[in-house]
């Protein structure tokens, strides 16, 4: 039993590439969920002819074929959003970071200790990121257990791939939304933890891994008493497959809070590194006048909390010696532009940090950011790239990255298999292949999908009239037109040109599911 | 004879106010299409009285109310956007200007040679245009003249207010794209105005005044000789009334090539100069080693194209002198944020513009600019003062606006009455005011207005929810309940929220207008 996709695919491969392909064959496992076998040229006259090659009884398998202008790729992985601000979208734009938490975000969290409050505001929430076609998303719940509990069980109903954790603060946070003691906060992070862990499979379920699963979330290591991040810290490290995410190194303000509350001394001794070795030279120099011994990343290390499943939104501002360890540890930084540049926190060195090796997926951090969308977050990605390169000036000549304007082969890595990497998923999503999961998403960029930023491409005539270059010259070829539908979709799309989103193999959301 | 809208209506007053009313009433004359009068807090059982005090008979009024989350604003206005363009949006995101230029716009300019081509592309743009809630646009056609007199009489019969011009170019253009002459250049140009103040008056146009209106448009410095340009000027000084539009300072290549093509000695003498006191002590210095005799902006000058109707797309690296020169002529900047990212052209100063007094609207600059909606624009605007903020540090102390991030107030402003005044139209629209044209817009952040960026607001509940900032304390005054709307809209909100579009009194567009 299976069901098989007919038409264009894209799908990212290196950093730099994509494979592109217009007559894609690809099967995915009714059982499973996953991805049973692709060819990539399949005649249109031959699909069921290879179909039966792979073995299966014809009237077992469902064709789906894909018109012009509608194209498979991978779902979008949004690697840092907070799901109890998604109803202030669109608010506060004109604070930066420490004064937006309180006059803004902790206002509105503080009222998902409203159980009723937040299963109707959550319910909304995962409808939208789903039909915007993020198949996985790392989210921060409030501090509440029994909300974040709810925040997860939403999502497991709804079937979507995510990362749930309840936010850790014990400190420096308003007394109406605060945890009275790190014991507390530990007490109902284990609580949720295995309350997400015991939740069923759905009934329809493909899938013999869970979809959802638990995240360590310390807000923020000024909103940690060492005493919580040591007890996070341990949690960690009886169990090396929980993930953990936090913030690092977003706006100056805030490091150096972080460093005041956390001077040399005040730290345990990290665990031992892998590989010291790491150069990070073009890495920024570690400002005068701060203490030689403490870094933003150094703070989250003592406690174990750095890892190769941790997940580090923003790293606006790494120093040189963050990047190293870093790397060291094998962590993945979410790079959420719209809320850099929202925040005033600055323009984060994305092509530096890839050229080290960095691990770099897209989050949108609502509503930090402004958007819910992962094609807002590879916009704003580009052009924060073009910013970092016109404040160097001159582009680098020995660079592959850094300090360069990010290519859109690129950008369309960081939106899908970056975020999976970052996920530390990387062999089960980010990418169409064999053996994956079938997290994808189908596009149109077809006049009837309704946006009209998008102009549309139903017909050869519109195709070649969107996409010529050239004059009278040669034609496209069928990469080049289908690379046109990629960048129109990623600069010029929204959620009504994402017509079907799938996670392991079930239909779960997009435009022709709320229809 | 008149159309009366009850409900809720938000209006620019100055660059750092606007008037927000909760209750407004306002009347429309259905014979001219003008705003007869506003009253500005009128109970809902006191609608009727107040429509007889004013005179009419209730007969012969219809009343338009609007629902909690609707409320009118004054249309926007596209400052800058090339018409044949539309069809290249989200195109070549990896070229700077000139490369960009002959690479992805040449080539589909060159196609508008075909009038059935031209016809149905710009039926399509405009309709766009329209939708997006864009009630002006300053278009800048393809050389033809055939052509541009499709894309005029195309907005002419959607109804749609707007300046046409065709590209004068004669030279450093590809050989299939370029004028023969300046003599024919001018003829052409000539022909299309003719053309344009001819248009009939539409059956059911309540306007006394036309809507689409001519203007010179000579491409840029580069691309016209200097017997093009005199012979512009020439035609602008016969016909004051005679709008003019092009680009400026958009690039550092630009630049250079520029002053390159335009040497001293080359210039006519520019005509007399009003006022020289103006002081621009926090614009550019000059760069060293340029002629100190050239300037961009002097090169139009010099042949008489800077005038208090002339429209100059970018200024994004203009200099001490061009400023002052700009504002002692009284010319407009059209402020195109997301060309300057998309094209890696710079970050514009518009605070500092803001500052010596020189007006500025917005442009979308489809397609330098990936979108055609004015929103993005103001998105993008915002960004854009924050990444100049950022550039220069420290808030400076003693400035209003110069380098610092531009409140919502001044954003809204810029999108409809800055572009007002760039357009030299301010006394008949940009605000919504007794006396000037109706051009204006539903706008709605309800759910059912589709769009999952903007968390709906259809009941007080979830307005509540989605605007309280504290806590548990004090609900919102209905002031900040419409500015938390409006910032809204602004950066989440999409054609979808814009229910209707009002030009000159008559409904012409939007979300309502398609259904």
């Amino acid at each position: 039993m299976a069901t098989t996709f007919y038409g264009a695919l894209i799908t990212p491969t290196t950093l730099t590439e994509y494979r592109a392909l217009p007559r894609a064959l690809l099967s995915v496992s009714r059982a499973t969920g996953d991805i049973e076998w692709l060819e990539d040229d399949v005649a249109a006259g031959e699909v069921q002819d290879v179909i039966a090659r792979h073995g299966a009884a014809s009237e077992s398998v469902d064709v789906v074929r894909l018109k012009l202008g509608e194209f498979l790729i991978p779902g979008f992985v949004d690697t840092h959003i907070h799901a109890p601000q998604v109803p202030n979208l669109g608010s506060g734009q004109e604070h930066e970071l420490l004064d937006w938490l309180s006059e803004v975000t902790f206002p509105m969290e503080s009222r998902f200790a409203d159980a009723d409050f937040a299963k109707r505001a959550y319910s909304s929430v995962i409808r939208r990121t789903l039909d915007y076609g993020s198949t996985t998303c790392c989210y921060y719940g409030t501090l509440h257990a029994e909300a974040t509990k709810i925040l997860a069980d939403v999502i497991h109903g709804y079937g979507q791939r995510a990362f749930v954790g309840k936010c850790n603060m014990n400190r420096n946070s308003p007394e109406y939304y605060v945890e009275p003691s790190a014991e507390a906060s530990l007490t109902a992070t284990r609580e949720l933890i295995a309350h997400i862990r015991a939740l069923p499979p759905p009934p329809d379920a493909p899938a013999s891994e869970p979809l959802v699963r638990p995240i360590l979330t310390p807000r923020f290591a000024i909103s940690c008493t060492g005493a919580l991040l040591d007890g996070l810290g341990r949690l960690a490290a009886e169990d090396p497959a929980l993930a953990i995410q936090t913030h690092i190194s977003e706006n100056e303000s805030e490091i150096v809070l972080t460093k005041k509350l956390f001077p040399p001394g005040s730290l345990p001794s990290p665990p031992p590194l892998p590989n010291r070795k790491e150069k990070t030279q073009t890495a920024r120099p570690k400002p005068k006048g701060t203490d030689p011994g403490v870094t933003y990343a150094g703070v989250y290390d003592a406690f174990g909390l750095l890892r190769r499943n941790t997940i580090l939104a923003h790293g606006v501002h790494l120093e040189e010696e963050e990047v190293a360890l870093i790397k060291a540890r094998g962590a993945g930084i979410s790079h959420c532009p719209t809320s850099n540049f929202n925040l005033r926190s600055g323009s984060a060195r994305i092509g530096m940090l890839l050229d080290h090796g960095i691990k770099v997926g897209l989050g949108t951090d609502v509503s930090g950011g402004f958007s819910p969308s992962i094609l807002t977050a590879v916009q704003h990605a580009s052009m924060c790239a073009k910013v970092v390169a016109l404040r160097t000036g001159t582009t680098p000549a020995h660079t592959r990255f850094t300090d360069r304007q990010l290519p859109m082969a690129t950008l369309f890595y960081l939106a899908t298999r970056g975020g999976a990497e970052v996920c530390d998923l990387q062999t089960r999503i980010g990418s169409l292949e064999k053996g994956k999961a079938f997290d994808a998403l189908v596009v149109s960029v077809r006049s009837e999908a309704g946006n009209p930023a998008v102009w549309g491409m139903d017909t050869a005539e519109e195709l070649e009239m969107g996409l010529a270059r050239d004059g009278k010259a040669r034609a496209k070829t069928e990469r080049e037109e289908l690379a046109g539908m990629l960048e129109r979709f990623l600069f010029c799309g929204d959620d009504r040109n994402v017509r079907r989103v799938y996670v392991q193999g079930k239909f779960v959301g997009g435009k022709e599911w709320r229809q």
